[in-house]
């Protein structure tokens, strides 16, 4: 039953110590300087309750995305609001892209709903087109989840063709959520958010985490993003109280504080990074699909599998065997340090020079 | 909607500085000292994702349980839990005391399950008896809830009740939610648990959480106890992943270390604290129903509102008018550290005397 797998789990298994992590897509940049001293700070809170719906970060976040605060969800993590999610619509079916993560789907079915699998072509990278907005007209789920930039691909949805989307949902009386929670790494989310149609679209709800672009996947931190108060206050009801813990509020605050400087040097890094990385491994033969994220997106063309060899020398990545619509050929590498990617670089060349020489 | 009220949440209000806050039950000797090291020592890990199933903290509770480690659950409180019982069960008939915790009847609503509500008459102090069992035979639920110690009566049920209620859960396929979160409050906690239960009863679930004993609610950490694999794997799967943030896995392990000599600080606390409470709210009056746990349940035979008057005070107490089963007239109060239990004692009295001078 609990068989659904992510990146970052792996390292559990042998302990930290000696293994490369590439199968979780965090910012290599590591969490903001001011977050250790706000949690440190914010110890001796403890012993009172979090305040349940995290007012003051909600203020924060509101400044930082440029919407109202009372439009914001906090959650223990993204994960959380995406479980919300279905029970707070009711929804009897859910339709979701394949590939994408695995979450949208399990959440579905933890709450009984039935789901809809739309599958993305490989001959078109895996993009979302207008034939998915046409399916959600077709099939009337009653939610719709859409990852932008998608997770595993990297791939990003143009605002115009949400807009066709949610034209779908709004027909349809379905909710659309859109996981943005790897945008801010492209460095076009002003391009390709979903934000600007929240105030028309009632029935839109992103999502967004502290997780990966604040490098703080432990703290467990995510918010949801509505202008739809009702549903608002569904989310807030179909949850466990205090969902965020204190010290996690306090972080994300201090997260928030000069964050801009902090995510031009993010998208910097990773731009330069994902290009260097993206270029050897074409020239090696993978087949890369243009991600924008802070992820790289491949298929291998060798039989050996690069998941498993690279195990062996001690680096994680993440094999998309068990996303539906993909295989053990397609793999996600986090986009890391420079000296990371470098080793992951120098490895991955070692397997592949050495594969096509005995071939 | 979003119209359950607990005790704690009032404080956010107004602030923190000039309240005091009775009205959540939290261990007045504040967190274990080691908690705060713990938590600095692991900020540098907020970087990773936690362990998923929290293995380590696993292992640190069940020696404490002296259960087996793969028979636990952790989550991000024991609300968390609660919300993922009826989904695990997939409970179409949820069964609960009135009154009880309010988030039992919460989460089988957010699931969609039938609630029945079992109101235990003031006449009977509110205890549950083997009427109970009777019912949850003839009502044939999936799911029951029981609080033991309840709350907000803080009256213990007797393991040998317990196993009455059991037999009637399991000659009707329905799963039995033990709620022991202020058990260790009482001191007689191996007496009046129904761990011992476990092994047999593979449709027991017992709930803790470190919120209160440890006072961590700041923290949100808690746990569910079965000892039916499938059970515990479908726990696992139906919620947010990563539901407990590494520095709440590395508080609880801390709090654990030595927990024996604290707990045993904390009962001769509690237990002296409660009764100097009770004795004198007795004499003046109230109406004392014999609370095992760290608070104090009463009944206000004036027509004054107590929490209100207390309230203009800087006090805050719990009024239990939105507890099915009770109303306006019930009080509870949480005992806290001497100086806080005199400071309330002295207003109470004040407030009382007043009023019956007045009449």
């Amino acid at each position: 039953m609990y068989e659904y797998s992510h990146g970052g789990n792996a390292v559990y298994e042998n302990g930290f110590k000696d293994v490369l992590d590439l199968s979780a897509n965090i910012n290599p940049l590591g969490p903001p300087e001011k977050v250790k001293d706000a949690i440190i700070g914010d110890i001796e809170n403890c012993d009172r309750y979090p305040d349940s719906i995290s007012s003051g970060l909600c203020e924060k976040i509101a400044e930082y995305e440029n919407v109202s605060p009372d439009w914001i969800v906090c959650g223990n993590g993204a994960s959380d609001l995406i479980f919300r999610l279905p029970i707070a619509v009711r929804a009897k079916k859910t339709m979701v892209t394949a590939p994408a993560f695995s979450d949208y789907e399990r959440s579905a079915m933890s709450f009984g709903s039935e789901i809809v699998r739309f599958i993305l072509p490989q001959a078109g990278d895996f993009d979302i087109d207008s034939s998915f907005a046409e399916a959600v007209f077709k099939e009337k789920p009653d939610l719709v989840f859409v990852c932008n930039p998608n997770n595993p691909t990297g791939r990003l949805t143009k605002a115009g063709l949400i807009r066709e989307i949610l034209d779908s949902c709004g027909k349809t009386n379905a909710y659309l959520a859109v996981d943005e929670c790897f945008l801010d790494f492209t460095g076009e989310s002003q391009e390709f958010t979903s934000k600007g149609f929240l105030e028309r679209y009632q029935n839109l709800i992103v999502l967004k985490s502290f997780t990966k672009i604040f490098g703080l996947p432990g703290l467990r931190l995510g918010y949801a993003i509505c202008s739809n108060k009702d549903f608002i206050d569904k989310l807030l009801f179909h949850g466990a109280d205090w969902p965020v813990s204190n010290l996690a509020q306090a972080a994300g605050i201090a997260s928030l504080r000069g964050a801009d400087d902090y995510l031009k040097k993010t998208v910097e890094h990773v731009s330069m990074e994902r290009g260097i990385m993206e270029t050897e491994l074409a020239r090696l033969g993978y087949r890369i699909f243009g991600s924008r994220a802070n992820y790289i997106f491949l298929q291998n063309p060798y039989t050996f599998d690069l998941s498993e060899e690279l195990n062996i020398k001690g680096i994680r990545i993440r094999s998309c065997a068990n996303y539906h619509g993909l295989d053990e050929t397609y793999q996600r590498i986090a986009v890391s340090t420079k000296e990371n990617n470098e080793k992951a670089l120098a490895e991955i060349s070692e397997i592949t020079r050495s594969y096509i020489g005995d071939n």
